[in-house]
């Protein structure tokens, strides 16, 4: 069994924020010579996902909409989190809402996509450097 | 270590629907010879949800009216992704909740399930053939 | 390849409630001798999550307050499942929500986790013993 390790490194100069990583990812699995396997990619933060979906922009304005209205930055004072200094409660249920991780199935050396399948990272609470891990194991 | 690939068909004849698929993947499990290791069961597409959960149809019942109270379809123009000529924004959102993937324990040749954990695709853009991967790893 | 399995014992006392799994799961890797791998952890249950997220007591109340807001236990009439003489659908709910399992990246003998990342078990229909697994396969 062969394993792989590299993190990615991101920054989205906003509050909330969607990036493609699939080119990224898919340079991992060169780089990890593994042919069969799985593939695990995830942020290394608790505020932020890494999930699987369309890269359409509409959609991303539509996720970010549904997140606000579902679960609000503001007022920060409606979270028992934000008491600790933070204001950023809600992008930790943001981040429940999205998930965490995706797995990706590794085929003949490539991620075994449906056509469409597309991997991005969501950042709910931006505006510094974090960290996504991919790990790939297998053969 | 052994790596085994299977695709299954499905085709939900409604707009939204469940599938039970634990059987599929038992089969998929027989023919790999795997006995130790993980199998990831993922939609090839992203209007559609693999889960884990009950197979009681009402609760699948509340699911679909839980979904589409939180992100309904209609009227699809609230949904900027439908600008595009799709009227399927909210399958994309009720994917993100439902999840996209399931990962299971296979242990001495079987799923290592808990006593009501099955495994089912939940539909939310049918009335086409969609495709869902078995991906099988392990010794 | 080598594989481990070990179920960890959980009883929440109350009906929702959250336990922080993560030394129990770093003693299983020990106990595994895995150095490189993956490791995933889900309740056997369908009323409940593993996630991974902060060990802070004011998330978890907001995470509580959130999740009874958006599938609320009563009236318990308002759901289907409950016809089958449960009166916990409101459970296989919030547990969708919050996702059923973690899987972690094992490198170097250590889960491969960021400063704040930490495991949970969420309980949404406790007051009994229930099971978690824990499944590592790796070199």
């Amino acid at each position: 069994m062969k394993s792989y390790r590299r993190e990615i490194f991101v920054n989205v100069p906003s509050r909330r924020g969607f990036i493609n990583l699939t080119h990224q990812v898919e340079e991992c699995l060169r780089e990890s010579g593994i042919k069969e396997g799985l593939c695990l990619v995830n942020p290394m933060h608790i505020t932020a996902s890494v999930f699987i979906n369309d890269n359409e922009s509409g959609l991303h304005h539509d996720y970010e909409v549904f997140l606000e209205k579902l679960a609000p930055n503001e007022p920060t004072s409606q979270y028992w989190h934000n008491n600790t200094g933070e204001d950023n409660a809600d992008a930790h249920i943001k981040r429940q809402l999205m998930g965490r991780e995706a797995i990706v199935a590794i085929t003949k050396g490539a991620l075994d996509f449906g056509t469409w399948e597309q991997i991005f990272y969501a950042e709910f609470d931006g505006r510094r450097r974090k960290r996504v891990l991919v790990k790939i194991i297998g053969e």
